[in-house]
């Protein structure tokens, strides 16, 4: 390390450690800072930044990311910035001649995440911006990660590289559910209220000759119900739809 | 549709949909256009951008992605924008106090693929920069979509957004496989190669003595073998280690 604001700050403080080597805007930095925090990530290693540091380009494209840009540590070469690392993963757009280990993001979060869960000290190398790594920065990494994209046009911006990376590192973590119905105040409706519901929709409809003869009522009320099963109503608007069917049908609050 | 460059285009070519409500930076719907064809998305559809179209801003950030760019259509509301589609989903960053079904980019994109590979036209919403999506537009959408990311600085920007919602559809595509040894001219060594470099090394440590007993031989040599086992070494480099072992015992080409 050459230099650095807080060089008390522990190793890795929040996930891997993003390594930039080289990157020549300091808009991509901030852009790259930024996120890394929208993933939890907060160590950001910069080696021989093209327009020195600090950089306020980065701090003002980083939005708010100041807990990222304030920690910034700064090396002299690719070999110094990962020294403390055990793991280091490199991203690249290709394969090169040499033989190396490839995984997808998806992979390489998985492996990061039980790496990091183990307590090994876990980074990423990210290139500069048009030109990538060099073969001999790859050669730090034990594994490299390429993702998966269009073949005919994959090539990412830096800061869309390390959100990639960031996203899938996130995922692997402790997460809430991955789908989930949201309903406020209310709750979904229970069967009893919907064969309520079911009943005087379809009383409503006897009235009005709609069941075109007994025999087709049956399927006819299955057809209606399934579809109606499909909405899985929340309590309050079966309540709501009781209130349109008075309504259609003529009757006004206090009627019979 | 109000207006269009190229009407005749079919309604989704190469993917869902990305529809931008009122974008205000061109720099940004550039942006997104590139982050569609990163992967693989070509439809973009644009509800009232705050400064017109075409806007070359716009055009200068795609980087390339012109494809995507020249097929831009514009619309007048969002209702009009996916009047075609029949599945809809929309990003939002916060819950409302609406009763809608939620889900990660992941579980969206598998809905997605089976929508779109059912034949049925798809489509995902993004709202402006800074607001996000209204209530109104997002009672369009079946589904909303919620990235999981860091709850104390998840504000993506828009391009980000789309990039991570495209990514996640193109990995429910035919891929290649998710982790991969690059071998390039050679190939792995086999076993017998492997077994035959060992006795090599084992033979020479034999000389200087290394094996400090007979009876550690044995696990010394488990120790080494297991060691070099984990290098998954090539033929080729089999060949040069048999290279090394040789200069290190002062051996040289054609010597016995």
């Amino acid at each position: 390390m050459t230099s650095g604001q807080n060089p008390t700050l522990p190793s890795v403080l929040g996930g891997p450690s993003v390594i930039l080597v080289q990157p020549q805007m300091g808009e991509n930095i901030g852009a790259c800072a930024r996120a890394m925090l929208n993933c939890g990530l907060t160590d950001l290693r910069l080696v021989r930044p093209r327009d020195g540091w600090p950089n306020e380009k980065a701090r003002a494209s980083a939005s708010g990311a100041d807990l990222v840009i304030d920690n910034v540590r700064l090396y002299d070469s690719t070999a110094e910035a990962v020294a403390d690392l055990e793991v280091v993963f490199a991203t690249t757009v290709r394969t090169r001649d040499m033989i190396q280990r490839f995984v997808t993001p998806r992979v390489a979060a998985e492996e990061m995440r039980a790496r990091y869960s183990a307590g090994q000290r876990v980074g990423v190398l990210f290139g500069p911006e048009r030109t990538g790594l060099v073969n001999d920065d790859l050669t730090l990494a034990q594994t490299l990660i390429t993702v998966p994209l269009n073949p005919s046009f994959a090539s990412l911006n830096l800061a869309q590289a390390v959100l990639l990376i960031g996203y899938e590192w996130f995922q692997t973590g402790d997460l809430p559910p991955d789908r989930f119905v949201h309903f406020g105040a209310t709750r979904p409706a229970t069967k009893g209220e919907l064969v309520n519901f079911f009943e005087h929709l379809e009383g409503a409809l006897d009235r009005t000759g709609f069941f075109t003869s007994p025999e087709k009522r049956p399927s006819m009320v299955r057809t209606l119900r399934n579809a109606l099963e499909r909405m899985e109503m929340t309590e309050q608007e079966v309540r709501t739809f009781h209130g349109v069917i008075a309504a259609l049908t003529g009757k006004r609050k206090g009627d019979a």
